[in-house]
């Protein structure tokens, strides 16, 4: 495969992944995920498989919904650097905007994130992302 | 064309599309669209052919000239599903940024985006396009 | 090299070249840019060469550390424009987040941004950049 095919595999990979979250399906969102995926928010909170990612994620879809705005996540900015054709790291930015009933939108948290991504039976996941917060890294 | 092929050239084509709404060309920006495309703000508001496009569409550039900012828009988180090497669908998010006069600027309105995008004599045109701003579907 | 393939080039390039500057990194920024680059800033700013690249970036990171704000550069919507294997045109549009201590992020300035990449070797470099605020143009 060349470079051009994998990052755009990649990008597709990307934009379905996030439509499950930001679309509130957590169970969709975790199947994008390996069975023992690592989920590192720095500083310090570190989630381990895809039930507890499916869990927590339900959880903040919920405190979303609660406050009445939609959630959507950007990412840009991507540097791709395959290790093999089965597991590749990538680097990228990630923010999120809020969209609130009276119009308009707000950018929320900007933040610097790596993932593992690896490939089984011709499908990519997520093995393990960490996303570092601008603030926390500042 | 391989998908990268067809990627870049998408990508492109909604470049070329949006600096011709975001420098003011209506007219421009109109002939990106079939003669007949049909484009949805949902919900409810339906403008078909390019004629109309167009009219609608010098309407909002003078509202935002009269405004005294420069809007732009940024798609991103693209999924491309091609039905043929002529019918391709795309879904994407797309924000507008306004800058004013004072410096800085501010994220308008998120939506999600679906498009059909056909090929006559090798040139893409949009043919449809459904607008769901963010704040009408939370 | 196909279009798609010098696409991805590209995009790897200004990812890294960008994470340099976001990162503070003056002289790896400075060093993605031809020795006797051309860096404009409309209207009138105009630094040339690579020392003097490097001396404006790190007064302008000094200045951001000491604002305590992390500030990350979005490109997007870009146009490839190669007039050979070893001169490419570009076209984007730039944004900026900067994220404070408190939480949060606000978008910075938008600009219309037109580079001149060239190869040497294999390796891309800013040969030149012209950058347009969108509050200056509008």
């Amino acid at each position: 495969m060349s470079a051009a095919e994998l990052n755009f595999e990649i990008q597709q990979f990307y934009a379905r992944q996030m439509r499950c979250l930001d679309g509130g399906d957590a169970a969709g969102f975790a199947s994008t995920f390996t069975a023992d995926a690592v989920f590192t928010h720095e500083p310090g909170e570190v989630i381990t498989g895809r039930p507890v990612i499916a869990a927590t994620t339900n959880a903040n879809i919920t405190r979303i919904r609660d406050a009445k705005v939609t959630r959507r996540h950007w990412f840009g900015m991507m540097v791709i650097e395959p290790e093999s054709e089965d597991l590749i790291r990538t680097q990228y930015l990630a923010m999120t905007t809020s969209s609130n009933p009276d119009g308009g939108a707000t950018v929320g948290a900007v933040s610097l994130v790596d993932d593992v991504l690896v490939r089984h039976d011709g499908q990519l996941s997520t093995a393990s992302r960490t996303v570092r917060g601008d603030r926390v890294t500042r």
